[in-house]
This record gives C-alpha cells, sequence and structure tokens, in this order.
C-alpha cells in the first residue's frame, strides 16, 4: 500500500520533488502560500488543502521544503504545529537546509510527542530536483531513515545516514564549505597559469589528471568556455547562486563556531564570497568568484 | 637506435628515475656528489662520470633532477655550465621543481646556444618514480617536447605539454597549490563533521558522492583510520612532507606576486603550512594539516 | 537624594563596580548566586536580596553585569523577569557584553513595558574595574543616558554614548576585533623584525614613533620583556584570557554575518585565536598570540 | 666644514630631500636621467654632473633614493658601480625601499672595498619629505650611522638606528606591514559599525580613546568625512597609493619567507589590496581599501 505524502513548500526545488512522488504513483496533498504553485501540481494529479496542518493530519508522511530554520521552527512546533496535528505513526521529512541545532530542535519535539523524523538536506540544485537524481543526506534513527528511503529513492539517486538528528545537516552544511573552497582554489589556478600564458583547458586538464582533481574542474569548471554546459560559459547565469553559496556558508561558519573548530580556509571563503556578493555578483552562480579574482583594469 | 642520456641529480626521485630509463634499456651516464647514490645505480648497468659535465658531453639528452633554481643555474648556465658542454643536437630536460622565471632563464640561454631544452616538472612522489608511472608536466617547442616524450615514458605514466617554456613549471606550481587548499578545506569539513559527532569515514563517502569530491577524499584522505595505506593511518609518516608543500607554496606565492594574481586562499594555506612547520609539523606528511586543526585540550 | 542601586552580578567585574558605587556614597542591594560574592559585599556596606526581582523592586536603578545573552534575556524577559517588576520609573542598565540583537529585544520589551533602558557594556578589564577607570559604551536614548551618566561615572572615566539601542554592543564589539587585529598584527612584525635579528624593543619604538603606532604598541606589548608590568613579561598570566577574545571574535562575526559586512582580516583572527585556543592557550592573556606565531621548533 | 653630499634620485621623494639639504647649506651635486628633475634643484642651487660616478666621485657623502632593489644594485655594483669610484673616507647612505637582502648585500660590497654604508628607507611620504619632517630608519654599523645623522637631520626628524645592515629595511617593512593590517581593520570596524546605523565619527571617537587606537584612527582615518585634511575626504585622491602599498606588502611576504616567520595577517593584507589593484584601486590612497570593503549593491 502506497503511502499518502503531504508536501510543504513547492518552490524551485520542492515543486519538482512534488512531481516526481507523483510520478512515482504516491498520493500526494500539497500546500503553499503561493497558489500558483499549488497549482502547477494539483494540475498533475495532487490534492491541495487549504492549510498545512489540513495537508499533514491525513498523511502517512510529511514532507518539508523550506526556506530557513525560523520557518521551519515555526511549522513544526508550538500549539498548532505539524508535530502536534499528525498521525500518531507519521513520519516527518524535513528536506530544508538549516542549522544542525534547529533540525535537532525540532526532531526532539518530534521524539516528545512519539513521531519519528528525520532531517534529509538535499544536493544537487534544480536540475537533479526535476530529474530525480538528487543526493538526500539524512540524520535520525535508523528506523525513521529506513522508512523514508523508499520515498526519498523516488526523488534521488543517493540516499545516505550521516548519522544521528541532526548528522545530515552537519555533513551537507561540511560538504558545501568544502565545495566553496575548492571552487575558489581551482578559480586561483586557474586565473594565475593564464596570467602566465597557459591555456585554461590544456591546464584543466592536467590538474584533473594530478592531485589536484577536483569536483569544479570535472563537472563544473569556473572558466569561460572550457566546458559547454556549464553557469561559466553562459556568463554565470543559473547554477547556484552566490547569495545561496552565502547562505550556506554563513550555517558553516555558525556549526564551527558552536564546534570551537577552527575552519580557516572555509572562513575566508566566506568573506571572499560575501565581497564578491557585495561588489555585485548576487545573483550571478557561485563559480563566478573566478571573475572576482580576475584584474578588471 | 636508443639515445645516450646524461642522468645528474640521484636523489629520492632521481635515482629510481635513472634506474627506469636503464631497464627500458637505455644508456644511461649518471653523475651525483653522493657517491653512494652513484654506486647504486653502476651497479644496475649505468656508467659514471667524474663530473656533470663529463657525463653531459657524451649523451644525446641531459637530465637533471636538482633541488634548487639556485643550483640548477649554477649547473647548467655560465662558462662551465652544460649548456656550454654539450652537443649541437642535444636535449635538455629539467625535471626539478623551480621557479617558472629560472627555468625560462635556463631555456632562453639553450636557445641561444642553439640547445633544444623543456622543463619537465613530475607529479607523484617517489612511490611513482619507483614504479615508473610519474606525471611529467612539461614547457617548451613542440618539437622539444616530442623528442622527449618517448624518454618521459619511460619513468612515467602521464605526459602532458602545458605550453611555452616555463609552462611546466608554471601548470605544476599551480596544481600543488590547489591540492593543498583542497586538502586543508577537507580536513577542516572532516574535523568539523566529527567534532559533532559524526563518523569521518561515513563523512568522506557522503562528500566523495558529492561536490566536495576531490583528490584528498579519493586517495589520500587525511582522517587517520579512514584509509589504509595513507600517511594518515601510519601517523603521518611517509608520504609528502610538510617542508616540501611549504617549498612549493613558496614558489606558487612568488608566482602569484610576479602575475599580480591574486590568490587569497593560497596564501593562507601557506601560513598555516608554515604555521604548522614552525610548531613541529615540518617531517611529518603535508595530511597532517588536519591534525593542526584538531583541538590539543 | 542618592538613587537606590540593584547591582545583579557579582563576577570579577561586577564585584569591583558595585564597590565603587559603594564607596561613592549610593545605596546600593546587591544579588549573585554566589553566596561568597555577595558576602564581600555586604562586608562593604551593601544591602542584600534573596532573588534578583527583590533586589530590583526596591530600587531607581538595576544594573546588571552578566556572562551571556542568554541569562541577560531570562533575568529581564518573562512573566517574572526584571522588567515586569521594577517601578515604573525606574533605570535599567545592562553592562553586560551580549549580541547588539540580544540587548536590542531587552531594551525594545522595557520600553514596551514604559521602563528606561540602555545597554553599557565596558572596556579596561578587572584593573580599571577595581580602579573606577572603566570606560562604557553605551546604547540608548538621550534621556536614559543622562541619566545612567552620574551613575557610571561613579565607577568609570570615560563614558560614551555611541548611538540608539545595542550601539554600545556594536561600538565595543567593533573595538575589539579592531584590537584583536592590531595585537596579531603588532606581534608578527615584531616576530619577524626579531627573526632577522632586529632587537624587540627598539623595533617598538620604532613603531611606535611610525605609522604602525596602535595600543598594543603603546601599553600592551606582546613582546616578553619589552614592557615591564603587561602579561607579556609575566609568561601571559592575567589580563584578557584569549577564551574571553574568543567569545568577542565570535560576536562579531555574528554581527558581520547580519550586517552583511565583509570583515576579512576580523574572520582570520577570530580563526587564529580559535587555533591558539585549541592548542591549549585558552587560559594566557591574549597578546600569546606572539607565542602562537613563534617558531617552536 | 660641511660635507658635499652627492644625492642620486630626484623623484617625487629624492626633489624636495635634495632640497632640504641645500636649505640647511650643504654643498650638493645633483644627478638624475630627468632633466627637468635636475634643472629644479639646479635652479635652487644645486650642481649637476653627467652621470652618478661624475657626481659621486667629488663627494665626501654620496645619497641614493631609487625606485627599486635591481637599480640600488646595479647603480653601486659592478665594475663601474658607485662603491668602485668614490673616495676611500666617502659614506654611503641609501634611502631608498628595498629587499633588506639587496641592501645587505649591497653594505658587503662597500665593506669590502673599505667604504662605509647604511641603508636609511624613511617613513612620510611626499608632504613630510617637504617639510623635512621624515622618520629615517637606519641599519648599518654605529659609527657610520653617527657620521649619517646629522645629514639626515637635514631632511628628517626623527632618525632611527634599527640595528646591523639590511636592519632598516626590514624594521620600515614590518611598520608599513602593520600600517597595511591596522587600516583594513579599522575600515572593517569603521564599515560595519555604520552598516549598523552607528556613526563613523563618533565610533572613531569611541575607538581612539579605547584599546582599538592606533594610527589610522589617529591622523589618516579611511572613512570620507570623518577628518578633514585627508584622503579619504578628498576621493581618495593624494597620499600613499595602493600601489606603491602592494610594492611594500610584496617585500614584506618576500621576507616572510626567508625569515620563515608566519604572518597571516600581513599575508592575507597583501591579497586584499592585490584584490582591490585589481579591481581598479591602483592608483587611489591606501586607505580607500574602506571602499573596497563597502557594498556597492
Amino acid at each position: 500500500m502506497t503511502s499518502h505524502i503531504a508536501f510543504i513548500g513547492l518552490g524551485n526545488m520542492g515543486g519538482p520533488m512534488a512531481r516526481n512522488l507523483l510520478k512515482n504513483n504516491f498520493k500526494v496533498t500539497v500546500f503553499d502560500l503561493n497558489q500558483d504553485a499549488v497549482k502547477v501540481l494539483t494540475d498533475q494529479g495532487a490534492q491541495s488543502a487549504e492549510t498545512a496542518q489540513a495537508a499533514a493530519k491525513k498523511a502517512d508522511v510529511v514532507i518539508t521544503m523550506l526556506p530557513s530554520g525560523e520557518i521551519v521552527k515555526s511549522v513544526y512546533l508550538g500549539d498548532d504545529g505539524l508535530i502536534r496535528c499528525v498521525q500518531k505513526d507519521a513520519l516527518l521529512i524535513d528536506c530544508s537546509t538549516i542549522a544542525a541545532e534547529d533540525a535537532r530542535e525540532v526532531i526532539t519535539a518530534a521524539h516528545q510527542h512519539g513521531v519519528g523524523m528525520i532531517d534529509a538536506p538535499v544536493s544537487g540544485g534544480t536540475a537533479a530536483a526535476e530529474a530525480g537524481t538528487l543526493t538526500f543526506i539524512c540524520g535520525g534513527d535508523d528506523k525513521d531513515y529506513q522508512a523514508a528511503k523508499p520515498i526519498l529513492s523516488a526523488m534521488g539517486k543517493n540516499i545516505f545516514h550521516a548519522g544521528e538528528a541532526g548528522a545530515g545537516q552537519v555533513a551537507k552544511i561540511c560538504n558545501n564549505m568544502l565545495l566553496a573552497i575548492h571552487m575558489i582554489g581551482t578559480s586561483e589556478a586557474l586565473n594565475m597559469g593564464v596570467s602566465q600564458g597557459l591555456d585554461p583547458e590544456v591546464m584543466s586538464e592536467i590538474m584533473k589528471a594530478s592531485s589536484g582533481n577536483n569536483w569544479s574542474l570535472q563537472v563544473y569548471n569556473p572558466y569561460p568556455g572550457v566546458m559547454p554546459n556549464v553557469p561559466a560559459s553562459r556568463d554565470y547565469q543559473g547554477g547556484f547562486m552566490v547569495e545561496l553559496m552565502n547562505k550556506d556558508l554563513g550555517l558553516a561558519q555558525k556549526l564551527a563556531a558552536q564546534s570551537k573548530a577552527a575552519t580557516p580556509l572555509g572562513a575566508l571563503s566566506a568573506q571572499l564570497y560575501q565581497l564578491h556578493q557585495n561588489q555585485g555578483g548576487s545573483g550571478l552562480d557561485f563559480s563566478s568568484i573566478l571573475q572576482f579574482l580576475q584584474s578588471q583594469s
């Protein structure tokens, strides 16, 4: 018997994720404040509800995809929060990217009401959301993780269990901090090589085959013209915006401060993206950090 | 007809490289100030010479593997330098890692005397030198590169032509700067995750399958115990020493200053390795930067 | 007619501050969870109360000196918070160093109950607290600032009005970030000069008379032996501890993130103090960052 | 009997320095490749010479003020260098800002020919050169320093003896690194405070009276409008240009690498000024780093 899923939050990521659930024959009830976003889904077979609570009450599984920890907490906690209105054996899955401490607070509250819950932030961007090839990085009890897995598999390709409650958020934010670092590092190396007369494509091939190899060189080269289908080759339009990278680097620095963990390159990367944003780079893809480094004169 | 090769500089890298030339049936005359190093090679069939000049005079190809640009310049330049004593159609191959400007100075001098020369620094360490699986990153005229390729193939697996004279040095030093950056970045991410209770092996798997993926995670994990045969799992012994990484990061910062290229993460990485060295890490493998980041209290 | 002051929080700073109020003939009722700290004050003429509320109820002015924003909020806010129990015309002065947003939240709540309040964090350390020479950096309405000034003057020498509610916290945290930066910068300059054979005292004199001049060189030289009565000349004991500087740099980075203000040197300074703390420097004076930079080998 | 001084290098600094020697009744023979610069001085009573050697031959004291270590070495060293052509008891004073190792090389060569020499780089800029209020930071033997002092006093106010040969360069470059650090730090603090609604003038007053106090706040405030007669209040025109600060920070990083001294804030400051220069700030006063930090959006 297939689950009945309530899906709350139909933005650029949530919308296509809910669609993939429908394609996989799940029964889905959606909710979003944006009626246009709701209509796209009901046109494809979803039911809709007047409120998040109404959607959640009838469901076996509730999935949320929301923009901030503040909003996640306001949706789940409190007297009219989802935790108090769902069925006793419901499973809650929060796919938002939020601070680990916020995730732990909400999951602890769910457990206090006897409700299972995991954090399951995603990696992969809107293209992967559409294609159903997202990576889910989960935190929570193994029982809840196992229950969530078949549902997440309808929306993603790689499903990881990072550890206890909040561990999904920790692993995701560590990954994205590392992504920022090697993207800037790759940009520094390519820019310096080109300033010495080297060809960025030749340099990329050499470093990809050597110890400098990393994801940026493999699939997301920041130098314009080296790869055909990446933001760098279309004026850094589309992709993963600088302001979103800034949000994640902010979460990383908050986590580092709580952990008393030294992250010197992570902290400097956050500063460089902040400078880039302040100078007008906010809406560009994050690989445009190469442009920030380049001489304009 | 096989070439007669003069090989100057039989250290940890040069020794095994010369041995692989012998194994591939090249005629090799060696020179080093260290007589023990010479004997190891003559025992395996090499001829020896009293001086570098004597070795070079008889050879079609001269290969040098020396510790610094100062020494490379003193060997090639001047009235009794190799450039003035080799045969007119000889080919010179310098495999040392030195500043690009030093490489360009020597190659220009060679060209002025009508002698072909390339810079061909290596990547891969002593294990790859022994196994004949080094990567050579070459700079110079295509004619000289093509002539050198069959000889380098006896010692390495990947042979790249990065560009004009000095380009081999530029590409190598850019690569190693990027290596330092993602090694520190990977260490920061793993250390922060572990401080939040995550398992370093699980985290490594997740980031390797995600956008954080890089060479450090793939083959050189800095967290003790995650990979069996890496320096991190034997107290950071062996491998690529912190003081050698420091030398390369020093060359990278020199190149950045000449290029007027901004390399903020490269500069900070150089500082972190300097701090690590000053606090006693000099002789450890460079992945021990994880240990430098960890709390001792 | 002199005010009756309730003083809540009698730690290393609060204790001597309350004593200076007594010396200036203010009537003071104190409260602290630590009975020994209370007894020191009652021995000198203070009255004591069973609870913070009991102390506050009878007073015209309430001064708090507490270790964190969490505690400040728990003391002032809520049904049994001080804001709800003080007299209508009471004046609240919070001298704790906390996040500006926490200060604003509490002051706003006070205003909603018709009670005047300012934030008034201090600069100067325990010696200045004892001597009554603290600097107070205040935020809030001018009326409240003017009312507080004669009372603060009993405990300090310089009283500044930085701006609206929270501005005292902002100015203090900006100042302390700048202090960390020039202390590290001074240490880098002295350490590099000494490594080149220069005398740290001669260098300090030169830079103090030149454009490098700053507070660290003037009154708090980080090089052992240059100044007689500073922590550097007594093994970095006493003074302003690394862990307290870390707390302030954490507040600064939090403020920078909220402000979307780039603070690259501030962020790196926070990282360097975190590394220093992790390696065992936690309880040393913050000028010991010079020791962290020095070579141990 | 007054000395006869040869003055080589009549640029923005050298010209007014030579003029002050004339004003103090020294006999001065000048040389520069720029004939206009020479004429300004001969109009004021200087003699001129066809070559640097001709000027130096007749003099008791030779002063040089040149733009780079390369040029200083080419003027002093070699078969027709000044060292070989001056009188045996002549005193050489190099006021150029160059690498300490270059200064040591030239002074050692002078000593080998029995000629006394000191390095005496200046601090203070063109205004101080005109006013005769420069700071001279000298390195060399005490005998030579004492002999130079009366002459330097005609051009400057503060004359320091930093130590042995090259120590003047070391102390100057350490000072300027520290200057860059506290200028950026001051800019970060002011920018963050203003972004939180504070007045930059009020903040400057508070920090100047507190532990953040430094030369930038005292005489060179980077925030437009706070001080009337500084570059910040005239669109960052005039003053000490970003590209000159970049040159000094490059010398500092070279010195740090040689010294194996960690200078994390110095290295990051060099990167930030490089980024600022690359984005078009090259010709602005160095306090314009505040503008680089500010949000443009």
